[in-house]
């Protein structure tokens, strides 16, 4: 497998971004947050999206010079318009502004309209980490959850997203999709030839299907917990509880009205409803970092059913796949993704990326 | 199956949690919060547990005359300590706070520790919603999940509800245990003599079981999602983020530290941590009731595969039971739970529960 540079990755991104009409730092913070994604292991939201970003702005759906506001705000609330602005701008903006409250009275809740995609939601999460505070993160997407009963999509794969500060530099990362699958793990399964589980995706005719492919075709995808005996009804609840986060408190689309995201995509601003939150710990129980890493403790502690297959806690994947890449120095890419970005190099203008 | 009418139920409620030493207004709350599980269909919540609430005062687990005191706060947060006192007492304490601090400074954060059970958690989240509020609750519980990939339990049920108020008197909630499902829906399939679906329970040997007596006597259920494949890692992190909010924030015992809740319980108060947020809509953009009522319409057209099954909206099922329940004005019981509780009434010494 082709392998590149961190930091040639990184400038890949930012010079693409820029070339494409992005201010520097924008592009940087853009990079950033694409970067993190492939250096985290989760390839889907990285490199792999950027053409995706630059045709939002070649599109116009996006605004690379869009400057998010504040509508309206209270000690511990604040109502933002994204402004079309990418979707670092407005994640940048809104969680500065989420910690500043959580600081100052205990809690952030900022909800934002006309958002674009702002990658990992996780990202933002971790970023209130980093400042000693809990983090969450929330964004409604274009419909591809089938909620239970409907042979119709209707709800988007809204993540959520919390990250709490645990003692020793160790945090408790929570990062995950409403819907049992992603679209990408179903592009897995084609790629293998293997077919996918049961209670990943329904076919057209509103059954259940094993066959990647025409999953994939259909592209509708169960909730969390799959059918209804299974409990999959909780899933959509809290992809419902996400839009009502994001869409809900902000006015922006809500998912069933969003267009679909893809290279085709010239409909103009999706107009997505993005929530960022910030808590203080410091305002609670004194010891929150020692908790927090008793949990985490206890849980990687646990005997597991396969000894070669250790518990996880919440977040020790990302962590090790950050370790692993950070020791390694480079991101390892299908041939596939390299062919794409040369292609896109040649387009916006830029030095191809360069392999190792 | 026996009917006993709703005022009858309230009745002999409170006059069992009087009897064994709650305070009237006490014994009130917590008959109102063990009701509305009964009325809404949620039998495992109500009248079924009042024999173990009543055995909790007894045991001293519970103090029925326990006060919540704030411990520290901030325009948007508060620390509780529950003092032990019943579920109700806390519950209506820290939500009738959060309310306020929502009111105040667009949102209110509470977390408590000593708590002891507080019934349904999306009581408390529907008490901010007649508020007009985005109301939230949480709470852990002894650990009954086990993590994915382990062969040991770690986690509780730790439900989150959520509650948002729409437009003509409708609302969008949402009330689900992070588990796929609860141990109630096993008991079910006993009593029926059915066989469980894949990915509820596991054996003792850490292996699926579909068998309802073995689940149950083990007690090893699996998280929202199921089986690694299936992302049950997603209910985990549910779990995990919890129980940040309840035992992280509030210094209470984690989920792995709780004994269990039955009738044998004699080790004192569980510490459960619970935790209660209020979300002030007004502080975000105009018509949010309006735009949740147009989601749960978006839902509920859908088309559905099955068209004797209609699509359901989050909170549409609870809804239902509550009419159907008002119009007939009782509530039917198994007889096992009329015996159970006129067994009661004689140890308390109140008057036996009148069936109609």
């Amino acid at each position: 497998m082709p392998q590149v540079r961190v930091d040639e990755v990184k400038r890949f991104m930012e010079e693409s971004l820029q070339a494409a009409g992005a201010p520097p730092s924008e592009a940087k913070a853009h990079a950033e947050l694409l970067l993190h994604a492939d250096v985290t292991g989760h390839y889907s939201h990285g490199l792999n999206r950027l053409e995706l970003y630059i045709n939002d702005i070649k599109s116009g759906a996006t605004d690379p010079n869009g400057k998010p506001v504040v509508l309206k705000e209270s000690a511990a609330t604040a109502w933002v318009d994204g402004r079309d602005a990418l979707g670092a701008t407005v994640g940048n903006f809104c969680m500065d502004l989420a910690v500043k409250k959580a600081k100052e009275s205990g809690v952030g809740w900022v909800s934002a309209k006309g958002c674009n995609h702002f990658g990992m939601a996780g990202f933002w999460a971790l970023k209130a980490e980093q400042e000693g505070l809990i983090g969450m993160a929330f964004t409604n997407s274009s419909p591809v959850m089938v909620p239970t009963r409907s042979k119709q999509r209707a709800c988007g794969t809204n993540p959520v997203a919390m990250f709490a500060p645990a003692a020793n530099g160790d945090s408790l990362g929570v990062d995950m999709a409403s819907t049992t699958a992603a679209m990408g793990k179903i592009e897995i399964q084609i790629h293998k030839g293997e077919p996918i589980p049961h209670g990943w995706a329904l076919g057209p005719d509103g059954k259940t299907t094993t066959d990647a492919q025409l999953a994939f075709n259909t592209g509708h995808l169960l909730p969390l917990g799959g059918f209804e005996q299974t409990s999959g009804y909780k899933g959509f609840c809290l992809s419902a509880m996400i839009e009502v986060f994001c869409s809900g408190l902000s006015g922006a689309n809500a998912s069933h009205q969003v267009r679909s995201w893809s290279l085709d995509s010239n409909e103009g601003s999706p107009n997505l409803g993005q929530c960022f939150a910030a808590i203080n710990p410091d305002c609670f129980a004194p010891g929150f970092a020692e908790r927090v890493a008793h949990c985490l403790k206890a849980y990687r502690n646990l005997e597991p059913v396969d000894p070669s297959l250790p518990v996880l806690a919440p977040g020790d994947k990302e962590r090790a796949n950050a370790q692993m890449t950070k020791d390694r120095g480079t991101i390892m890419y299908a041939q596939r993704q390299i062919d794409v970005c040369n292609a896109l190099a040649a387009t916006v203008g830029v030095k191809p990326l360069k392999v190792v």
